[in-house]
């Protein structure tokens, strides 16, 4: 685990997912969309979004990665969902999972607990949507916003990346990588990045472009390391978080070894 | 009404949904979801979009507060829509309602007069919109957008207000608000803003955001102020209506009495 | 043709598009609708996001022209993207075609050739997708990108134009416009567009704008020279694609002779 704790070895998982320009396929909510795409797109990824039953699995085998993203969720697009998760585990193809909004409701923590236990590579969520895959109630979700720290759910998600194999990223202020047995943290992010809108389910669709080019472990390091440098990088030039997302766009694009070095800290 | 008609009473409305940031949750359309999302978190609110009948009415139990737009209805969103409107009304929570492009179609039309009838705090449109929800003919009405100013919808709002109970928010140049007994004339906003998509869809949330720390009138009068005065502040640095969101994100963010005294003008 | 390969008729069709401000009738993909709507507006349209079997009739018969993208297609849409198309010729109102992702899976090839088949006035993609639409097999195309120069389809796109009797047309680096018989290409875009998701679509709904004022092939000539001269304008103030979406807007909004003559490049 200590070589993948190195900006070096984020930076070349970077450069690896430039050249080799994944598809990604997302199944991901109506709100993260446009800014799913542009975000893959300035990493020097390729985007597609595609929901229906009629052709999910045929997209899968056409993608290098795909995205489970429950945040919209509704029982067509579920059935499809998982429709495209058995394919991808079929053919070897990794898949992350976005379990926006778990625990909120019923119906919403079923889902992403069932999906949770079909193998995905990552789980990528906030410290309530962990807690709450992870079978704990968080005394402080708030609808799709955690109320609670990341550091709260550092033993759920080593607990959950046991029971169901994947590794688990934590986001929050500071983030967490955990495969069960080993944990890395990654400080990165700006506090403006939770007043722009759907940040974190981009973050899923990047971590599934990482993970094209790594396994999963330091896919999801590299995947919040450069996201959260980016956001970092892009607060520079906002005075409120209008322009984040377009300037987390550019950052994305612009990124280089430096602004790594400057703006992301990796620790175990 | 006259102790409602004061830039002070705007501001500390402001100033207690920034305390509260309540919950506001969204069965909205599918163009508004991302803007109206981040000007909820601009504002200082938490948004939600939550739409499948599997969960909305446990969604309205978690939120303060409901918006329920139908600028992109099909039949299972309306019936959803209607399933969440009546746990908000068992709950006794505020919910607004917006009836984009109401008049355009037979079906857009019955579906904004039955979910009129059924008790919003607050309904918010424009000319075109608020005559067809009173049952009168707009002759300018064009697709979403209004032809007319709101002015020719004034006497239209107030006999809606006095049938259904609702407040009335008519907005246009001018914006006015109506309860059926009293007007309040809104004067913030700025010539760019209906030149950018679905900003009335996001004054609606943010309307129901008000909604949840004022009754239904001063909520009313402190949404068009403080949102017309952010696009006003926005345009300021806009050439085009292209950065406008972003700006009014910003500008919500950063807004304060001084910005409020310079944009916003209310008359009885 | 030849009077068509002129700056001044696409300056002059766009005042025309400014002064009658087309209703513009979009049954389009989630990524593409928010984009779609700016877009329109800076153009000088009138946009609106219409889907629902119950209502897509009555809206076309309110609307100037129609716009039908299959970028997320699911059953549902589909059939009601039929009957608004049936209605759409049965008013002789325009139609455009953007049949996004053609090719990449068995259900989004047979749609596209099966909606290519009811006369639209103008199809509008990229070379992998007009392509496959022709019925031909595209050695590079990858999900919803083309990795084929618009040229490898210029052969395709006559084909497809005198079988279908729309006008084709192909973008990619340099566009053209082929109606079967002749060919117009047409110099304008900028590099970063493709890395801005949905641009191509927002093109296609400009494309339906020109249609409400100018024939076929004169509406794609000028769709295309207008867009592309407002991304490189717009590109002038990038360091990234983030705001790029933005400043096309502004660009349209602001869009005068000099600009044209600046950035578009007309040839036969």
């Amino acid at each position: 685990m200590s070589d993948l704790i190195s900006i070096d070895a984020v930076f070349s998982a970077l450069e690896d997912v430039r050249a080799r320009r994944p598809l990604v396929h997302n199944s991901t909510n109506y709100v993260a969309m446009s800014v799913t795409a542009n975000v893959l797109l300035g990493l020097g990824a390729s985007p597609a979004m595609v929901h229906a039953a009629e052709e999910v699995e045929d997209f899968v085998a056409l993608s290098d990665a795909l995205v489970i993203n429950i945040g919209t969720l509704s029982p067509p697009w579920v059935a499809a969902m998982r429709s495209a998760v058995a394919r991808a585990r079929a053919l070897g193809k990794p898949w992350v999972l976005d379990p926006v909004g778990c625990g909120a409701t019923p119906y919403r923590t079923q889902v992403a607990a069932q999906l949770a236990a079909l193998g995905p590579a990552v789980i990528r969520g906030n410290a309530s949507e962990i807690l709450s895959v992870a079978g704990q109630t968080d005394k402080a979700g708030k609808g799709v916003d955690s109320l609670s720290p990341a550091e709260d759910a550092t033993s759920a998600a080593a607990a959950l990346a046991r029971r169901t194999g994947a590794v688990v990223a934590v986001t929050g202020a500071v983030d967490y990588m955990s495969d069960g047995e080993s944990q890395v943290a990654i400080q990165a992010g700006h506090p403006l990045m939770p007043l722009s809108t759907a940040l974190g389910c981009a973050l899923s669709a990047v971590t599934a472009a990482f993970t094209v080019v790594r396994p999963p472990q330091a896919a999801a390091i590299a995947a919040l390391a450069v996201f959260g440098a980016a956001g970092s990088a892009a607060a520079q030039n906002c005075r409120g978080p209008g322009h984040l997302p377009a300037e987390i766009c550019d950052e994305l694009h612009l990124m280089n070894h430096a602004t790594l070095v400057r703006f992301a800290r990796l620790s175990s």
